[in-house]
């Protein structure tokens, strides 16, 4: 039996099972690392007790992810409060004593959508949410990467319409990355309501489309991903998946001739099959591999 | 003994060896598919003739990098005159009766500078080519990216700032994507010289800085390379590296906490070591994995 968390800024799921339909799950409020993790580690043990085999961890981040760091599995850089240089992963580790497998939140969820969902048998695909901020898992070659650290796609730098959007941005790192263009914040604070208030012909709509088609093109032109999977909050305005598709087949222009980019946008650009259980499902994987590997995983 | 060709729009790098030290090499002008191959062909014939065990093309593109399609080994759609649609690797094949290895020129550059050049012991990074056009080819976990097609990184989309720079970029798919805005023509229409003949201390050395500093922010947020390497005529002008090492650290704020990218940017961005034969070295590279597949290789 695998244990399984989605660590995330506002709430923790935990979950605990081997696949999709026999996984139990419960949320947590992300309050200090003490009493969240504790709170984790007491439903691991509650419900999986001496039969848990290992646990992942998809984690919002920054997060180190190299097996060889003095700081392997710390939360490490991030802006919330108390959080800092948090060793989350040593932390589920000393408690359970089972390996535990370590990524980010968009990876454990990249790596739930490809064994249970929208990107089985792909082996290079892009996962991406778009809400409170925007993250992004790649798999290449049926890994998802790391590299350096880990990627940051939400902050990646589009052309800022001006003219159409005089919206300054406010990511206090880069001004108008992504995030802060076509994030569900920036979309409030541009138009002074929820993006689910806004009215279907909301001109912000449009233009949420532009952003992020003009960042699925460059990913697209970077990654060559056989699929592009779009969840997250802003996406539950499901007619936004259309108006992206036709915003990404104007800005490509037919250069790039497959078939999934030409003909069949509508299986190419769609939404993430879990929903909002990507991440622990993926999580689920991650305990799998980390397992598998007998506490040397990769968490690859 | 190995083939290799570097086939680009404007020459064919042909070279015939095992390794940097011992690779006797010729340079044939691209003109027609079929006079050009037939030189490349009658030079490896005449200098490895029955020693020849593999051939290794790295190809200007588009192409087809997929063993199963019927089009493999194809330059698809590529804009050069009379070489749409050409199957160069199997016009190479048929006459040689070798396992050809067949990929992106920049690809192979990339597998060159793996093996014998600046990235040496990396498993993720990037090569660039910034030149008569822009491309790149990354690695991820040692072996570099095809995906759906193969990335095409000169078309990205970057922020174009239009106050600084009116210059409306010329690319016939895409206007101002990066290659039309930082490519040596794009220079050379703006400022109305080649890139070699702009003085040092001109603007437009900034404005290139900016722009590739903005391109190489979105690759370090989507692949998080462990370096990267810049080749190509407009890396020439050797004071660019510094100016776009400054512009990325500016653009990147210190957010993605990694000493590479906050304390050593002068061993992160720096230029390709095997100069411009990393692409005939990386396709002698390329030609060794199809000699070791026996033909069933898939360029990786």
């Amino acid at each position: 039996m695998f244990g399984a968390i989605e660590a995330g800024g506002s709430k923790f799921v935990c979950g605990v099972g081997n696949r999709p339909e026999d996984v139990k799950t419960i949320q947590i409020p992300t309050t200090s690392p003490e009493a969240t993790t504790a709170g984790a580690i007491g439903f691991l043990q509650k419900y999986a007790g001496g039969q848990l085999q290992a646990v992942g961890i998809g984690s919002f981040g920054p997060i180190d992810l190299h097996r060889d760091s003095p700081t392997f599995g710390h939360i490490t850089t991030t802006p919330k409060a108390g959080w800092q240089n948090y060793d989350l992963a040593g932390a589920v580790r000393d408690a359970l004593h089972v390996p535990v497998g370590f990524d980010t939140d968009v990876n454990a969820a990249a790596l739930g959508e490809a064994r249970w969902g929208a990107a089985q048998g792909l082996s290079d695909f892009i996962y991406l949410t778009i809400g409170t901020g925007i993250g992004g898992g790649a798999m290449v070659y049926g890994r998802v990467v790391h590299g350096l650290v880990h990627p940051e796609m939400g902050h990646i730098r589009v052309p800022h319409d001006l003219a159409r959007d005089p919206f300054p941005g406010c990511c206090p790192f880069h001004g108008d990355c992504l995030e802060r263009l076509a994030s569900g914040p920036a979309m409030q604070a541009r138009w002074g309501m929820p993006a689910q208030d806004l009215p279907g012909d909301h001109p912000g709509w449009a233009l949420e489309a532009h952003y992020l088609a003009l960042a699925l093109m460059n990913w697209v032109c970077t990654l060559s991903p056989q699929r592009v999977l779009l969840g997250g909050g802003v996406m539950q305005h499901a007619p936004l998946f259309e108006m992206i598709r036709q915003e990404l087949a104007r800005l490509l222009h037919g250069y790039i001739r497959a078939g999934e980019l030409t003909e069949r946008l509508d299986q190419y650009v769609i939404p993430p099959q879990l929903g909002d259980r990507a991440g622990v499902l993926g999580a689920l994987v991650l305990a799998e591999q980390a397992y598998t590997l007998g506490g040397r995983s990769e968490n690859r």
